[in-house]
């Protein structure tokens, strides 16, 4: 099987990869669509020590796997607990210590023909939902994870730090759910995609905002989002990235600033908003490469004024 | 009047300020006992650029005000806000924008004969407290304010990192409303003045914990705090300080990790944890000194097992 494959930071197209075999409970899925990620591109840099094929935002058919799942389009939440511990039981499988994360951690992803994941982790994908939409249902859940883990008052003020992948679905998930949103981003045509939608721009670093969320991915990023905030104002971190961030314990400690990280979140709500067009995702699309050249969508993913790029089954 | 003053990282006793004057609505108070705090230490060392008298750990009695608290003893809340912007009228004073704060920013403090302070930020003492114990009502107030920011769980672990001034309190307070308290230090003899009251002393880094209070301001500290949390776990932090910690996002993301600032707390609580001896104090007490030796006392309350040092009216 082809598959783009990681190890050591370096990545290079296989055609010699094993087809997953599928454990009792689990389903083989032919992915259709991938999205390449900012995590992706960690990755590729050395970010999590991964070795294995990449990817984790996908939509594909059960190809094999229990009747009720059997040639039905879905897409899946990328955690794998390991069903027995504390953590399992008590919040699922995202913070189970053994778990096995799909392109992510001890898993091969979703860059290849097939990938394996557990029925239980499957999510059918409705006919009005395209494979392209389809594809931004993981990291569009990871957006929806703010609203899950905390209270965000209806009035409340929320600027997003960041017009790049995280940015722009945070923005628009917020939006969609009617908060007032403000995006602070450097990259003008980023920002456009945003504009259009009736999202506004935050041009100067504004303060005040009860909640900042950080989704550039650099340090920069943190501390435009910290001087955001008002006393007692929330700062969600939602970028995984390796860089340290120079943090002064007092900024936060003198006007109680709560500081949260932010990861995985729910795909129902996801599917949701783009069945029924509250959330846009079309025009965040650059590019679209087939599988065979997944090298190039790498490349094409880590450039500035890119959002996002697709990796299509041939 | 004499007073410690502090300016530009130099501190010197001083006899020649000026008494200071009561607006309407406040009180002078004779200052009896006062405490040096950490946050003192680092204002002698520049931090929060203050210029004044030093000290807002304090116990007195009324010399002059409004005729139901003349001749009272009492402690005092140290922030003192504008009274007219939202933030006073949402929260209270501590996080008014033009706020005060009792020897921290723009008002003269407690190392001294006398100081001011609006009535409204005063608490009467009963008379079972002694001026020893009063002088610890509004670190203890701090420590409280854990409790107030956040429900803890009654089977809650909770890891106190640093067993000194902050460190202390807080573990004796959440030990007092029952929780589960590790205390994680690297100094024996105040590590065993907690172990004499039934605390317990975690001696290599731990895991696990629901919760991490992180009182040593340092880096060092942060880093302990965070490894000793569960995933979804909350680090506090208490410490102001000035240096810079580096933290990496991803370990706050990837657990999910609530990281809460938490400042000054609720007086009433404290007072009645040290009337009812709920949290015994006598024992934190190193060395009292004269207000015409406090430029002494400053230099003892640096010393690496030194707890707490006051500072007594002659």
């Amino acid at each position: 099987m082809k598959g783009l494959w990681v190890a050591d930071g370096c990545v290079r197209l296989r055609d010699d990869l094993a087809r997953p075999e599928p454990p009792p409970g689990w389903a083989l899925v032919a992915v259709a669509t991938a999205g390449v990620c900012g995590t992706d591109l960690q990755i590729t840099r050395g970010y999590a020590g991964f070795a294995g094929v990449l990817g984790h935002e996908f939509v594909g058919r059960v190809a094999q796997g229990s009747p009720q799942w059997l040639g039905r389009r879905v897409v899946g939440e990328i955690n794998v607990g390991c069903n027995r511990c504390r953590r399992c039981a008590a919040s699922g499988a995202n913070h189970c210590e053994r778990r096995r994360v799909l392109g992510i951690r001890d898993l091969d992803g979703a860059f290849a023909e097939f990938l394996v994941l557990p029925e239980q982790n499957l999510h059918p994908v409705p006919d009005s939902v395209t494979d392209t939409q389809a594809a931004f249902v993981e990291p569009l859940a990871a957006a929806l994870r703010v609203t899950e883990q905390m209270e965000i008052a209806d009035d409340a003020r929320v600027l997003v730090v960041g017009d790049g992948r995280l940015g722009q679905l945070a923005a628009r998930a917020l939006h969609a759910n009617g908060y007032h949103v403000d995006v602070v981003g450097r990259h003008a045509a980023k920002l456009e995609r945003l504009r259009r939608l009736g999202i506004s721009i935050e041009k100067q670093d504004g303060g005040g905002y009860d909640v900042a969320i950080e989704c550039t991915g650099n340090p920069a990023g943190f501390a435009t989002a910290l001087a955001g905030l008002r006393p007692q104002g929330t700062l969600v971190l939602k970028s995984t990235y390796d860089a340290p961030v120079r943090m002064h314990p007092a900024d936060i400690v003198v006007n109680e600033i709560q500081v949260v990280g932010s990861r995985c979140g729910p795909f129902a709500p996801a599917l949701q908003a783009l069945a029924n067009g509250s959330v846009v995702v079309d025009d965040l699309v650059d590019d679209t490469y087939p599988l065979d050249e997944s090298e190039r969508a790498i490349q094409r993913a880590s450039e500035p004024d890119v959002i996002k790029v697709q990796i299509e089954r041939a």
